[in-house]
């Protein structure tokens, strides 16, 4: 972990260092993807059969094992503890609430010359979701990914997991149950991305994929681009406390191990206006570290990547967060929303004392899968706007046609684009020669 | 140009060869591209006149010679014609009316528990503008990239646009400067993008980075993606014109040459109930052909990739539109408001026998940036969304956590992250306590 003081001389160079914290680690497998995706295209669901079998270590023995029926993910449901099937549907009842209000209106406008334009949402016919297999199977991302595309309206979702050894994770299945998500593979790597996006005899092909992935899955996503849409592929967990005296220093040290737990690239940094405030923080982080289950990776995270950085007053720390422009924001002053007003660039924020950042994980409603590595300057998080796209459309007569066609012909004719002219230009003269 | 028949037994693999016809020629510039962009890190303004010396053969003597002044852009607009400058004017001003109509408003809610979401739109700091230089330099461009830009209330705008032996273009100067483009940089291809996203010391980075460009530029837009955003790289430009009898066939033929003379790579398509009809145009076409400038390019799109597909009905045709997904759609029919709320997927629609999308090019007010090669399956046309980014927030005080927190708890442990669990555990804690 990284002491910084605004006050001392060498900050900047400190905070650049921060900033330019590379925290990826980019592994080459652009070729073995590559060949995974060609030997699904051209063998389709033998291709998905051997492919199973060599990384799942499981043997499905045709390609209809690889779906998973509506009585399996019943049986599943039927072993979720009945705390934690609650615990989901809360979740669920709340992102789904918070992303039906984001759903936007279609635009119609008439002016003064006659046209009328308009602008119309739809959604994605079909989605294609990626739920990582293993340890990395969070329940909680199901909810996530699939709940936003439901509620935009997406007919069709289909879920991909892999499951090694052929193991299924009953608490996946839940949620993607309770999330209607439409059809559930038990196929998980780039296999699974390439299925999706070129489809086989089984599986048809998707729109779009959403999800998180390893290495082979993220760079899979990169080459079906194109041919679908995909989401923006994540980095490591971030986040930024700002916190002052007036809170439990172990409040603040279990958010911040919170991020770390996640990898051990992840990133917390604390930010306070009070040095004493932060050395309890980082001997509370110390205390708890001691039982953490995760400790050897929240305490390399934290290590490696942490931070507590000591500022004159909140205007510095406004400065500072906005150069950051973290994944996760935590508020915890006097004030919060005053401060927040003055935060240009955070994925998602948490405001007020009693407000952590695991919350937002789970059960707030917002979406956890948001911009990572200082992308929040340009990116947002996950929302129904990722499965809607919008058509515009323009609506002319005669009328309306003279009054803005000349200028498009004039416009046409400077740039070379005489078809583009004579197509206005013809129009407008059979008005002309109207009776 | 192909004649297809939805009565013949052939129809449907025909129609699948236009659907899958890939008219994209990709050259392999990774490498060259890599080049450039390591050598503008490393060597920063110096690299950008070695590079405009070698690409663009003009010699710039030091690197503010690369910057375009006000004295520049003034003397360049008082070359323009009045009448294009009117035109560029109305144009600017229906562009920028429909992008501000779709300005987003913020959210907020409070829920039965207490807890308050929102969900915050924010402007992009800094984008880059890249304007293609020679024949392709579209003034229309510069507007429908910058103002949406402009609207969302992005404080920098950078342009940069290559100036081939050292020769400015006035029209663009122009547009850029009704744009209220903030800077203007006469340096292209891959090196422009690496400076936009790098920066050197004369050039501020950027967020990201919209415009069209050549191979090098989209590659280079490829490999700076992360580091800043990017627009979706456009392929060849497509229509699809919907007409029946009741249409001029010199108008069909003129809207369908309109998308053909853009590149030899375009794709024109008329479906008709009408085969009499159907073959009007193409005769029309033929004529109009004989005295076009660019009739050599648009002759071969027409040729290659052009096609007249005679459908029973209208509910055929909007099967048809939904699996083609165009990026131009016309809807020339008699209630075209009708047969458009069947269509799902297209870029964007000129609806009536007086909308050619030539208006929409220019004048009309929608976007003219739009998702090409079947991609409006999921994507959209520029906006102000693409210069905004959204921050979700959570308000909750010790009443509000109490409400939700033990699902987060519960969740948390079934995913095994302790300290996600303890972070909310101490605070529920906390509050049971209190006297």
């Amino acid at each position: 972990m990284k002491w910084l003081d605004t006050r001392e001389a060498g900050f900047e160079p400190s905070f650049l260092a921060l900033l330019n914290d590379a925290r990826e680690t980019t592994t080459r497998v652009d070729g073995a993807v590559s060949a995974i995706i060609t030997e699904v295209r051209q063998k389709g669901d033998v291709a998905l059969l051997e492919l199973t079998r060599r990384f799942d270590r499981w043997n499905p023995t045709e390609p209809a094992a690889l779906r998973v029926t509506a009585a399996e993910m019943e049986a599943a449901a039927a072993t979720v503890p009945a705390e934690q099937l609650e615990a989901l549907q809360t979740a669920a009842r709340r992102i789904e609430a918070f992303h039906r209000a984001q759903l936007p209106t279609d635009l119609e406008l008439t002016d003064a010359e006659g046209v009328t334009t308009g602008m119309r949402w739809g959604a994605i016919d079909a989605v294609g979701l990626y739920v990582p297999g293993g340890k990395a199977a969070y329940p909680s991302s199901v909810l996530m990914n699939a709940l936003p595309a439901r509620v935009a309206g997406v007919a069709r979702i289909a879920m991909c997991v892999p499951t090694p050894d052929g193991v299924l994770n009953p608490l996946v299945l839940a949620a993607a149950r309770l999330a209607g998500v439409s059809e559930v593979w038990r196929i998980g790597g780039a296999q699974a991305i390439a299925a999706l996006a070129w489809g086989t005899a089984m599986l048809a092909p998707v729109d779009r994929i959403v999800g998180p992935g390893n290495a082979y899955v993220a760079e899979a996503k990169r080459q079906v681009f194109g041919r679908v849409g995909i989401d923006s592929i994540a980095g490591p967990s971030e986040v930024v406390v700002l916190a002052d005296a007036g809170n439990d220093p172990r409040h603040v040290a279990l958010d911040l191990l919170a991020q770390a737990e996640h990898d051990e690239a992840a990133q917390s940094i604390l930010i306070t206006d009070d040095a004493a405030f932060g050395r309890r923080v980082a001997e509370a982080l110390e205390q708890a570290l001691q039982t953490l289950p995760r400790a050897a990776i929240a305490r390399q995270s934290w290590d490696q990547h942490g931070a507590i950085i000591l500022v004159r007053d909140w205007a510095e720390a406004v400065e500072l967060t906005n150069r950051l422009a973290p994944e996760h924001l935590q508020v915890m002053v006097e004030a919060p929303r005053a401060l927040m007003s003055r935060i240009r660039h955070a994925g998602a924020a948490f405001l007020g004392r009693f407000c952590p950042e695991a919350v937002g994980d789970y059960v707030a409603g917002p979406n956890h899968v948001l911009p990572t590595g200082r992308t929040a300057r340009f990116a947002s998080g996950l929302s129904v706007f990722d499965f809607l796209k919008r058509t515009t459309w323009v609506e002319a007569d005669a009328r309306a046609l003279s009054a803005i066609g000349g200028a498009a012909v004039t416009l046409a004719r400077a740039e070379g684009l005489d078809a583009h002219a004579m197509s206005v230009a013809v129009r407008l003269d059979a008005i002309e020669k109207r009776p």
